[in-house]
């Protein structure tokens, strides 16, 4: 809000800001301005009677393994896009995650994947939708930002200039995995047409946001989408300010649950309209936005979100959330359950 | 912006609203509260030197006659979803906009089309992108939003739904139009690829926004997207809160410009952000939108908004813009050039 007609309300809104406290959320809010990385690898319904020890384990390990590695590249001066493509793409690549190699099945038995980036310095973006052949959907989100005039590019189009842009291309049957096919099979039985509420009890979307040394913000989000969606379905992620939202003047955001709901509630950019005009912190408007605006709606799902002073929010109304950050400490904090 | 922690910025947002005066712009800002129908046909860089008269006449009666049989629809008590989807309906069927029949060509020399029609009461919405032999794409979103569970579909898989709903499908030889295909030669002997600055031009899109006797807004939005784009480009259109949106506690909203500024700026959600967030009153959140945030990112285009009380604005940052209102008194408005 910067048109200079109302001064003693700006100032008022700034004082009130200064007044409000952080979140106190468990496992959020850390401040920590300078070089930060934070992930997500979906929220849901996981609780510590659904999740063996040892699958919680393996998400713990990656979620580790993903923010050194994506932080090692902001110590070496990396930029925050190459980070986020990074930490990113070693989710797309395990099988863990909704989001490239682990993508679930549409409807008609195959992984349709969405993928976007977006850069907080220029506020712009590089998405594709319905993609079936590129092996990192985010690579080719990158693509799509750095050598195209457009923002978003669907099906058999982007796969396309994907494959002209040299990225890896692999059979369809690569996204193959046993456990997303009976997951199918389990939501055909309860309806053959549509996914139901059931369905939407887990959201596997991967997503990551950066904050390099020259203070550039970045955010990611791939994604498979819905297991049983229908043909073509396009979800939050792969739209600017619903799923993913970058801007250096205020926040980089990206989320993960029931896409429908993300894109009708605009969930990224409004953490950032938010801050903008109604002088909001950090922390205050990502929980006003899960827990007032998307909860109200009747939304399931989660963020993360960090302004770009460093400081970070993770809220979500699922039981949990996969989640992790790592800052100028050099140590990842990784969290899965609510309590945490 | 429903917070309860600062009332005295609140209230004094709330009066600096009421001081604020309504936007002085030709052709805009009238208020009439009261079901109201508004329409656009496209912005770009028409001027009277390169529109014949003939040509002058054609696009003043068809606005005339679109307003004039959406209007009554809503006269007759019909809702704002009917008023918008007919309007766009008759855009769609003529061969002087980019929508529908009169859609122009992709690099690969085909007709891809996106829509959107979202209502304000629940805030949802419908949406098809990339559709090549939906005759009326406007009818598919609307069926998206009726009867899917989903916000977007793209491409064949939304063919294949709208099929399903018994909508009427074409060859794609139905969307040839020849004044189209020259287009397309003369864009493609500047630029083999992409399509370059030149052509971004004319933006022919076509949208409507109505406020029933019910008090619920509807926004709707129609077209081929960009001469010469690349292969399954998205733009705004189909996007929610990008191209369109419609909220009733707020505005609804519908563009036509360069959909890639259009999705990065937000612009549809974000005349509603300024006006619930900011306090601004619609005229001043539609002018702060097109001509200082869009216009500072060096995006071309315009939009047209109106409030929950019927108040409208239609502002735009090229030569001119297709549009028209049309309210209680039942006399349609319309206009081309930007000193009408």
């Amino acid at each position: 809000m910067k048109t200079g007609s109302r001064p003693i309300s700006n100032l008022l809104i700034a004082a009130c800001t200064l007044l409000l406290c952080a979140c106190g959320e468990t496992g959020q809010a850390r401040t920590a301005p300078g070089i930060t990385l934070v992930i997500h690898g979906g929220a849901g319904t996981m609780s510590r009677k659904e999740i063996t020890p040892e699958r919680e384990r393996q998400y713990r390990e990656i979620l580790s393994r993903v923010l050194e590695s994506g932080f090692a590249i902001l110590e070496e001066g990396g930029g925050s896009l190459d980070a986020v493509e990074h930490a990113i793409r070693i989710m797309e690549d395990s099988p863990l995650f909704n989001a490239g190699k682990g993508a679930v099945f549409t409807n008609e038995g195959k992984n349709e994947m969405d993928a976007l980036i977006m850069s907080g310095a220029e506020r712009n973006a590089g998405a594709v939708a319905s993609v079936t052949t590129i092996k990192n959907p985010i690579r080719a989100a990158r693509a799509v930002l750095e050598h195209s005039q457009h923002v978003l590019l669907a099906g058999r189009g982007a796969e396309k200039f994907a494959a002209e842009q040299g990225l890896e291309i692999v059979d369809p049957a690569y996204f193959f995995t046993q456990r997303r096919w009976d997951a199918l099979q389990k939501a055909k039985e309860k309806s053959s047409t549509n996914p139901r509420k059931d369905d939407w009890k887990k959201f596997g979307t991967v997503g990551a946001l950066a904050l390099d040394a020259r203070g550039n913000l970045a955010a990611g989000t791939s994604t498979g989408g819905l297991t049983n969606k229908l043909y073509g379905r396009v979800g939050d992620s792969p739209i600017i300010g619903a799923g993913t939202y970058a801007n250096n003047d205020t926040c980089a955001v990206s989320g993960t649950g029931q896409g429908e709901y993300f894109m009708r509630n605009l969930v990224g950019y409004d953490v950032s309209a938010l801050m903008e005009y109604a002088g909001l912190p950090l922390a205050e408007a990502a929980r006003k936005v899960i827990h007032e605006k998307l909860t109200g709606l009747g939304g399931r799902g989660g963020i993360i979100a960090m302004d770009k002073d460093g400081h970070i929010a993770m809220p979500f109304n699922t039981e949990g959330m996969y989640r992790g950050y790592i800052s100028t400490h050099g140590e990842p904090h990784v969290f899965i359950y609510g309590d945490e």
